[in-house]
């Protein structure tokens, strides 16, 4: 990620990279004064204090004595590209990926921190859809990686590709500890408070899967579950925790059969009503509005539910309701997929299926926040791009005869419609 | 492309989305006076003079009364997004895609208009590249679609896809006439003058192509040759007319043939060399530089020459140049492909250039400048769009084995070389 800011207006607030997880490895200036080359930048005076060596025994002087530094060089405009650390493969997954102080010990009882329980969620969530794709798969097996951030967090990346059934099938869980702008925190508090915090340390958990079957009958499937919480800022006395919700399942298929679509989304309704009647409707619309392709006005799927920085309301009832949504995928899915996994196809199909599946990649490397958030910050690649399919097309100026399957799925593609 | 501002700091500058060629299709307002959905608030009178049609005939009053009227509302935040006219189909080539005001009649005259002459360049090379890829496929020919704009300019894009030799290859011409913000006329000119132009209307024409073959012994060839030119503001005596020259040839194997890469640098070389010794050594590196693929921390492939914003020689000498580049690129590219065509290969070669194809469409859509631009201002999405391959491939964590050919690419990629 890459932050500007010119030295006649910066603050501590303005060093928004600051981060126990981020190290600086490159800054340019525009002053004729200062070599343009990073590396002599980072190994001057003023900029020995970033070098991620130093940052990390002491962020807080290192951006205190930053600021005062450029406080007294005017028209210093700096570029900052910042990244999160490196990831450290491990051999055995660990119990938790959680810090000691965040409850880790207990996280299945119903007294320890939402944090805790939301990772035993998610790893139980990842368990099951990987058990339920290897009962279909008949044979083959997930690969796993594990990995970890010297400052805290990590990740359990499965995959399983070219097998019976899946062209590709990824089912990630990570936690990441950081820190985020002030900006960001008051945005996410919602307040115009004058009272300016600094940088707030948060916490950020998931699980997040894209399954993409070889059959062009099967629709590809994506679910992502999420949870946010900042600590409370220090500096300024009763500003509270953060926290917040945020994921969806969605799928896409490359021909309609209506009875899957209404399967699908059926029980993505019925996790919604159990907590709330408005939240399918509300969360079904927002789907088809993420979703969305827009060089191309039309979506990537057929969607399914899909909600972010849910906070209004109860946090308990919003983590059940979390829990529910992960808990429905394997019902919502593995039924359809056993249904059209041997389904006879054409090449015709097949190259629909791929051209669809190009969308996919366009969606997903022009537009989806994960992604591209994640190219930038220099998150674990092949774990991000783990969500691109096996294979995919791109024809020129490509158009369905009207009438025809193939035209039928774009019309929903483009007019997305209510299924139940 | 999406514009934001507040009310408070808006000055006629700021109303970046002035253009002829533009409308204005979405304004958002974060005020509670104001209905937030965008067709009631192009038909609301403070937004009515926005609207394409009365911004066509009269765009500078509507700019200007649009800032009185928003300067009345302190903390009204818009959020326009513009787009660029679209594209009218055409059944016959124009002489001309050209106003009648640029001395279009004279176009081949060497006293004409520098526009005129490069529209007639980049339409001549467009013509004997797509006459040597024909050549090639001994059969199979180029689909061609015309298309113009309302405001002046229009394209021809020529696609020939899965013919004997090429998966597909597209050769694009485009001639574009807008209005830039005053803020890129002054980053143009380099200058800092306090002096405020206007938006200042602009000229742009190019050719682009993307060549992709089947056999992946046979690289892929990417070029692209544009000129860009601004009038001369109105509003500041004495400011100058701009104009920069931009464009490249390079080269992306799946395999290395060093006697294959020579042929291509070499030739780059002696059309950079008949201009100015520094041309190659130069646009080698800048080649390098730009097609970065940052995330992966390797190249898109084996480089060639590239130069962007290119005025600082005499205007005439680069129009030369301009020219020999895009007469190289038939004799640089062509004895590679017919030496290679028809090479034996296996699925493993086959899914390696499938790989690679893949990291293109990474480039593509994430970095390069001309296909985000493309997509986010409404551009014609085919003929963006023609240069990704028609298939490519991702595997999870896929790497070549050290030593093996795929592995030598590879390296070539991630550590760029000196050729010749």
């Amino acid at each position: 990620m890459v932050f500007k800011f010119r030295s006649k207006s910066v603050d501590e607030d303005d060093f928004l990279s600051y981060n126990k997880n981020i190290s600086i490895f490159n800054i340019k200036s525009n002053s004729d004064q200062m070599a343009s080359h990073s590396s002599t930048l980072l190994s001057s005076p003023i900029f020995a204090p970033f070098s991620s060596h130093r940052l990390h025994p002491s962020p807080n002087v290192s951006t205190l004595r930053f600021s005062r530094l450029i406080r007294n060089k005017p028209n210093l405009a700096l570029r900052c590209s910042v990244s999160i650390e490196k990831e450290v493969p491990e051999t055995e997954r660990p119990f938790t990926f959680l810090r000691d102080s965040d409850d880790a010990t207990q996280s299945s009882s119903p007294t320890s921190s939402v944090r805790a329980r939301f990772e035993t969620m998610i790893r139980a969530a990842q368990d099951s859809v990987c058990e339920a794709i290897e009962a279909v798969e008949g044979g083959p097996k997930f690969k796993e990686d594990v990995w970890s951030r010297p400052g805290g967090g990590g990740g359990i990346s499965r995959v399983l590709q070219d097998g019976n059934v899946f062209e590709k099938a990824g089912v990630n869980v990570s936690v990441v500890y950081g820190v985020m702008p002030p900006e960001a925190y008051r945005a996410a508090k919602g307040s115009s408070s004058d009272q300016k915090p600094g940088p707030v340390p948060f916490f950020a958990a998931g699980v997040s899967s894209v399954l993409h079957p070889k059959n062009p009958f099967a629709p590809t499937l994506h679910f992502n579950y999420r949870y946010f919480e900042t600590d409370a800022p220090k500096d300024v006395p009763g500003a509270p925790r953060q926290w917040w919700f945020g994921g969806g399942t969605d799928f896409t298929p490359a021909y309609i059969f209506d009875e899957d679509v209404k399967h699908f989304h059926s029980i993505q309704k019925q996790a919604c009503d159990k907590f709330d009647p408005s939240f399918y409707p509300r969360f079904k619309k927002w789907c088809d509005d993420y979703f969305y392709i827009k060089h191309r006005d039309e979506r990537r799927g057929l969607g399914g539910i899909f909600f972010d920085d849910l906070n209004d309301y109860d946090q308990e009832m919003l983590l059940s309701f979390s829990t529910e949504c992960a808990n429905s995928v394997v019902p919502a899915y593995i039924p359809i997929v056993e249904k059209r996994k041997d389904t006879e196809f054409t090449e015709q199909h097949k190259a629909w299926q791929q051209l669809r599946r190009g969308r996919y990649v366009e969606f997903n490397l022009v537009y989806d926040r994960g992604t591209t958030f994640g190219l930038k910050t220099g998150g674990r690649i092949e774990s991000i791009l783990v969500s691109l399919p096996l294979s995919a097309r791109w024809e020129y100026d490509h158009k369905p005869e009207e009438g025809t399957e193939e035209w039928k799925l774009l019309d929903a593609c483009i007019n997305p419609k209510e299924w139940i």
